[in-house]
């Protein structure tokens, strides 16, 4: 590992002449402007605020490169930038710096289509690479709800509705073109399906936050946009059966493309909000991915499953249109909090626990929201285990923040104790630093050594993951 | 990342000193007898022998975590050994040094059936797993034809016949207890199904060939056992109507459970070794999963692909002794080739491209063969671009062995150079290094960064992976 910087130049830190250097470098595509500044930081959660001293916007990667050497003889933190929606203040700039945005780095490189892969720019955003795709067939299947940027997609390890049948972002990675924190550009794999040719640096890299190095290019899975697609929506008594429905299906082997549970707090808030009239119980939302006769077989090898654990009201659509119609209240979850409690903030949490343990995990929130006095739905990536609780909160209401973030905490020692994680696709960033410890323990000091080793400055997204040193 | 050591037992370094020490600690568990040191080294493949000082055989993860600490004190290489079934010589001892056996750690420590986890100690190997899940109707997949210790497979990050349908080591691990080469015992995750906590220590781990750690324990995904199986053989006039069909059945989302090609004269070895009859060219064994419904859905779209292609003489299974009949040439495959030239070794190759260039693969690697005048059968993992020649090579014949080895490096660069893989499953060992170099460029440089963080001493099985600094 080369790190050779000028020292000369580097002591003592000069900040001010390196971010000069890189204004006079990139001229109008490097800005100090408050507005611009104000956006590439925590933009969509809770989170303080915490901008940059700069953002900069590369247009290859040579030119990330050459932001991150003079970064690195400078000692200026960076921070890489996609769309900022990162709900754990994944882009803040606690210690400033510079904000590297990604978005001019937006081009599809490649799709090689009878390999089901393509090349992309970090920039690319999901929603913008399949529609490139979808005149061919194919898809990216990772939908984390916000059209985010793949990198930071990557970065966070994302996953979504869909991660249940297609994985998360670790498992549609082939490979990264990565600059690393002392500029050097290095590749991290090929475009084999598999390899066992030394150290896994791509699953290394892929839910770093952009601690060990700013993703650029990858190398993504395509998958077949399947010959038939049907939905389905249907209400259980209790959060107990709907989780039991669930763990039966996966027994089985029925594939279930997407399977999202919503609590009847969650329902009453998308009833209001999307003017559904559906029944104010806990409700799975479904998606079948197949041939049309597996599509078939799985619906119906699905319904005897839910009949079997005492729900009902199924309401099934197999045209794009219908399906878009009963999915709309899971899609417009978020907007349909916010008006739950207006003036309120979405506070977010995404614990995953093992699914034999979902049930309790569920019951024992819920109790807990109701004990607290909190206006918190949930909703579940359920065939994965993962669930979140949007806490609506007054943000400037210091006792209502002191319970809420009370609640948090048994929320996550719950999930961590039950064998779970504090996060199942959100990432650490600022808001989890603790958690990380707890459900880690010295395993955190591992990630330290890594670290450490593959950022001797400290400048890669200072402050995430990690509490200060 | 604490390496504390105490330095005054061990500068200068003493190794004897250390080795009475496990003596005087393990007993009868420690052995310094010739034959077991040379069962303790490379036993399967064309590589040098080269036994370690010695064979410790622990019995849990403390002893693991004591037996390192004391190799540590004392600057002994440490070797891991599952069942000692590298194909690239990752048991030898180069250095010499110490064998950790972890055969007696063998236990499967807990099966999570709604879950569908495991939790077993490293020594214990993928048919005892499937022995010891089969009444529950779960399964673990991954097959790589060895018997070998999941602790192992890990390792090696090993796939094998079913990895198209259900992933590699990399996707079916969901945590490790892996005693680190300080001698801290660390677990590497939860059993949580995806979790966005920090850096992919586990992932890490897999694949690292024991050269960051011991790992100890494993928790695993399951997978239900499929309700229908059914088996089919069919043959092609070439190698790329092979091929296009199985690129064929992947993008119409086909999910082919296993689908391997062999080649004309490896089917004329399993001719002669299983007294078979099949039509001497290159065949397509396949594997179906599903429910009875889908497992014939997927065989008839098949079958009309194959037709589309010009294959033919299929020949079905349903049952499972119908299957193994099939099968059973593939799983033989290692003693035809042995047969098809009395004397020979079997040198193992293991290049793996992307799907479309599988094909041209073959088909150069073919004439090259020819041209080269080598017997070497082709047998492929087709579904992942993954495939084997084994050369049966007369190791004592300096002339010959110099032919292999430049037949050898012609194949991994061909693959390097369509953006392949040296290694789709063997590992780097201590036969692969250049070609480590040769694909990875610079990453190999991350790669040394993160070994040098986690093994300062460099006792974790040195001269693998990476060539000797």
């Amino acid at each position: 590992m080369s790190n050779t910087f000028n020292e000369a130049a580097t002591s003592p830190p000069s900040r001010v002449a390196g971010l000069s250097a890189l204004e006079a470098r990139f001229g109008g595509r490097f800005s100090r402007g408050e507005a611009i500044r104000a956006q590439h930081a925590n933009i969509v959660s809770w989170h303080p605020v915490q901008p940059p001293d700069a953002v900069v916007f590369p247009e290859s990667v040579a030119e990330v490169s050459e932001i991150v050497r003079t970064c690195a003889a400078h000692r200026i933190p960076i921070v890489p930038f996609g769309t900022g929606s990162s709900l754990e203040a994944g882009c803040n700039a606690p210690d400033g710096g510079v904000s590297v945005d990604m978005g001019r780095m937006n081009a599809v490189l490649a799709v090689h289509e009878e390999d089901m892969d393509c090349v992309v720019q970090a920039g690319v955003t999901r929603k913008q690479l399949n529609a490139h795709l979808r005149d061919l067939g194919l898809f990216f299947p990772v939908d984390p709800g916000a059209d985010a940027s793949l990198g930071g997609m990557a970065s966070t390890r994302a996953s979504g509705t869909a991660a249940v049948r297609y994985g998360t972002m670790k498992d549609n990675v082939l490979a990264l073109t990565v600059v690393m924190p002392d500029g050097s550009v290095r590749r991290t794999g090929t475009r084999a399906r598999k390899s066992s040719a030394g150290y896994d640096i791509t699953r290394l890299m892929v839910g770093a936050e952009g601690t060990l190095g700013i993703i650029c290019e990858l190398t993504l899975k395509l998958h077949g946009i399947p010959p038939a697609i049907s939905a389905a929506i249907c209400s259980f008594p209790d959060l107990r059966s709907a989780c039991d429905a669930v763990i039966m299906a996966a027994r089985y082997g029925i594939p279930l493309a997407r399977v999202e549970l919503l609590d009847d707090v969650q329902v009453r808030a998308c009833n209001a909000h999307s003017h559904l009239g559906l029944a104010e119980r806990p409700t799975l939302f479904l998606e079948f991915h197949g041939s049309d006769a597996g599509v078939r077989e799985q619906a119906t090898a699905f319904g005897e499953i839910v009949t079997e654990c005492g729900g009902g009201d199924f309401d099934w659509a197999e045209n794009a249109e219908e399906r878009n119609r009963l999915w709309q209240a899971r899609h417009d979850v978020y907007w349909a909090c916010l008006e739950l409690r207006p003036g309120s903030k979405f506070i977010a949490t995404d614990v995953c626990v093992p699914i034999s343990r979902l049930a309790d995990a569920m019951v024992e929130t819920k109790r807990d929201i109701e004990e607290t006095g909190l206006v918190a739905p949930i909703v579940g990536h359920v065939g994965d285990g993962n669930f979140h609780v949007s806490v609506m909160g007054m943000v400037e209401d210091a006792g209502e923040m002191a319970r809420i973030k009370a609640f948090i905490d048994r929320l996550n020692a719950r999930a961590i104790a039950m064998d779970g994680t504090c996060t199942g696709e959100h990432g650490i960033g600022q808001g989890k630093q603790d958690f990380l410890l707890r459900e880690h323990g010295d395993n955190v000091l591992t990630m330290r050594a890594v670290k450490a080793a593959l950022d001797p400055l400290g400048i890669m997204n200072p402050g995430k993951i990690f509490a200060p040193a």
